[in-house]
């Protein structure tokens, strides 16, 4: 694990996904990992910190959140295009070589039973919330956030910090086929300050 | 209604909230209109197009609404960064002039009971999906996409155009106070070419 990779408080966690990049979603049970691109991963409460995520039916990574009721969301840097492409284009259940394939390295964390995807910005540990009803009606699932991790290169004291670090670093944003933007400029509204 | 606004198909509109904007929620009932911002809509499905959007227990927006199972999604611009963010901070419960003081000029589409905010990228006419598991559970609400629209100087032929369009175009994504990104540069990942 990289020494830039610093604790995010809890009550701070829902600002590394808002600004609504397209995530990595990784998670393992019985020995066996897996890590699937996602769009639709959106915040779902404060304190305690939830997000909701879309999780496609065939998908093996959801298969393995399932069973192990946690899973990691990171936030992917323009950097690993390719590779958020790669993966979101590919299955663990018809290439059991595909995280070697697409370049993914993967490290763990002490307490957090899914991996955490090398090179990401940010990292949530999130936990399942049991809920048939999402998840038979709409593919959905609710998972409290239990730890935030960034890397200090981009996200430092609370905050992004796009507008300084390089290039590389900032998130993706997909729309279709291989077509995604980058995070762009910082736009303020004066006002008051806030933490 | 401006000329530059053009009909999206529905099986492209999940493409306009792909990249994970904040977006502006309009709804009306009873001769009464409101808008409010959020940060935590997001695509539900494809066919036929759903988002999922969480509305806080206290918004005037959600309650209207509710009460007509009709609202509408659209993509608010860089230039309109002040308008989302006045918006986001105060209630028409508080402020029956809301939509003035913070220069909202809405404008209406046949067959859509909900009001469209001008100056808008893209709108999305929703039908609420009644469901009071998602609502009293999380304040999330389900919706279908029954219509999308939008402006053809920043998407056009079913792609975004945030390239070559004016960078006041730019669709907004919130942090937290009154700080936004501007969504940035294109990064495309060579592949198959999809439409």
């Amino acid at each position: 694990m990289s020494s830039h990779i610093l604790p995010v408080p809890l009550e701070k966690a829902n600002r590394l996904i808002n600004h609504g990049p397209t995530v990595l979603v990784s998670a393992s049970h019985g020995g066996v990992d897996n890590v699937m691109a996602a769009a639709w991963v959106c915040g779902l409460d404060f304190a305690p910190p939830k997000v909701s995520l879309v999780l496609a039916r065939t998908s093996m990574t959801r298969e393995l959140a399932e069973k192990s009721g946690h899973l990691v969301v990171q936030v992917p840097t323009v950097r690993q295009a390719k590779l958020v492409h790669d993966v979101g284009n590919s299955s663990g259940r018809d290439a059991p070589d595909k995280l070697k394939r697409c370049g993914v390295e993967l490290f763990r964390l002490d307490g957090v039973p899914a991996p955490f995807v090398s090179g990401c910005s940010a990292w949530l540990a999130c936990r399942l919330i049991p809920d048939a009803h999402l998840r038979n009606g709409y593919d959905m699932f609710a998972a409290e956030v239990t730890g935030a991790w960034a890397d200090d290169r981009v996200f430092r004291d609370g905050h992004w910090q796009f507008e300084t670090a390089d290039a590389g670093w900032r998130s993706l944003h997909y729309i279709a086929g291989g077509h995604f933007y980058a995070i762009g400029n910082v736009v303020d509204v004066p006002g008051p300050e806030t933490d």
